[in-house]
């Protein structure tokens, strides 16, 4: 295995930064890569959100599922979806451009998120730990008028860096599922009740499968925060106009 | 810059490969890099279709906008959005799950480019190109039926990877916009006309920028197949239930 494939291997989400500071020429290193990866058309469909403001990390760490570490990330970077801004540009240049639709915003999230993952990948090799959150999504109303979203704009991702503390280093990376089960061969294979038990059988930690299955459900699934991420997603899908069927 | 940092700046979409085939053990190890990328509650919301049937190339490379080069790719991976399976499982335990919201997708996208990137930058290191085809969002009904795919299952993005041809190899990487105009901080910020216009005068070779904006907007975002994507992501968004508001 080559140097890069063994970080990805190695590379596991950081919840607890030491004290250190990120000096600004690794974060630009790290906004640097994230800018070069692919987007659709060179379109560059997003915009990072470079979160300074210690009163927007302790509003964030709170509205973002109450989540402490989020306020003492050294850094914060939210990758916004970007419907806005080549629409604002084809104004400028006198075109009359449609209205975005949600296939617009479904290829901006591809853009922001291709770019957010090439920024783990850089701060990993930098040494620094990230952590995705998703519930930056969440709170549509709130968010918007924290940061300043127009229509258009929707925060796909949140990532905190920072130094891994210790105990984050030697963490054990959680375990992911047999590729047999998320690789299928040129067609959906949906996985009956033998496959699905077998496929999350490693998780339970000898726990029965149907009492670890429930509780993940009663915790994640069927949480407060997860339906407020449909109801908050719903809520920026709105602003996006379906065309209509070619006549 | 170290390696990793240098890779992710050469690194530049490839749409000629040679002939030379792709070796499994090498496919398994850029898919074994994919899913060890961060995960939401490592649940790997998504599921990887590993096209290796020629027919289904070549309906891929008409239905997917028309590009001829797809079917010819070595290795043509469709990174969908997965809400079913854990709802599978739910039922399987024995829960009763709400149906999934336009909140569970746009989570599960994000897991599934996530994912995608990392095997862009497994496949970079191995010295294979590759190239996103956002087309693959396209039409719902036909790609539904093609690849036999359930409700709540999207083809976020699709990925083709090959052997990079010399010609490929040489030519210059489209350039990325100045850091400043991707990268705000603490807020958003509507980039007014002479920003947009400053934002995109390398990009238009000497035509001006009228001009290039307008030929830009005919070619990309008021084609056919913009529209497409638009119409056929609201018939998959149209299976996500939104949930009601807290009383």
């Amino acid at each position: 295995m080559n140097e890069t494939l063994t970080r990805l291997h190695r590379r596991k989400s950081v919840r607890v930064f030491t004290d250190a500071p990120v000096d600004g020429a690794l974060k630009t290193q790290i906004l640097e890569a994230a800018v070069q990866a692919p987007t659709a058309g060179n379109q560059q469909l997003y915009t990072i959100l470079d979160i300074t403001d210690q009163r927007l990390k302790d509003a964030l760490a709170e509205s973002c599922d109450h989540q402490p570490f989020i306020a003492k990330a050294p850094v914060v970077l939210i990758f916004c979806a970007d419907c806005r801004k080549w629409y604002d540009a084809y104004v400028e240049a006198g075109c009359t451009p449609r209205a975005p639709g949600p296939g617009d915003l479904l290829l901006a999230v591809d853009d922001a998120l291709i770019a957010a993952q090439n920024a783990v990948v850089a701060a990993d090799s930098l040494g620094l730990g990230s952590c995705y959150i998703g519930d930056i999504m969440e709170r549509c109303a709130f968010h918007r008028q924290l940061l300043g979203l127009p229509r258009w704009v929707f925060p796909a991702a949140m990532l905190v860096l920072g130094w891994p503390t210790d105990q984050q280093r030697e963490r054990p990376k959680p375990e992911r599922v047999d590729l047999d089960y998320v690789v299928h061969e040129n067609g959906y294979r949906p996985l009956d009740g033998p496959a699905l038990r077998a496929m999350l059988n490693g998780r339970t930690g000898g726990q029965d499968w149907d009492g670890w299955v429930k509780a993940f459900h009663a915790r994640k699934y069927d949480s407060d925060f997860s339906r407020e991420m449909s109801r908050s997603a719903a809520a920026y899908l709105a602003d996006f106009v379906t065309p209509e069927e070619p006549s």
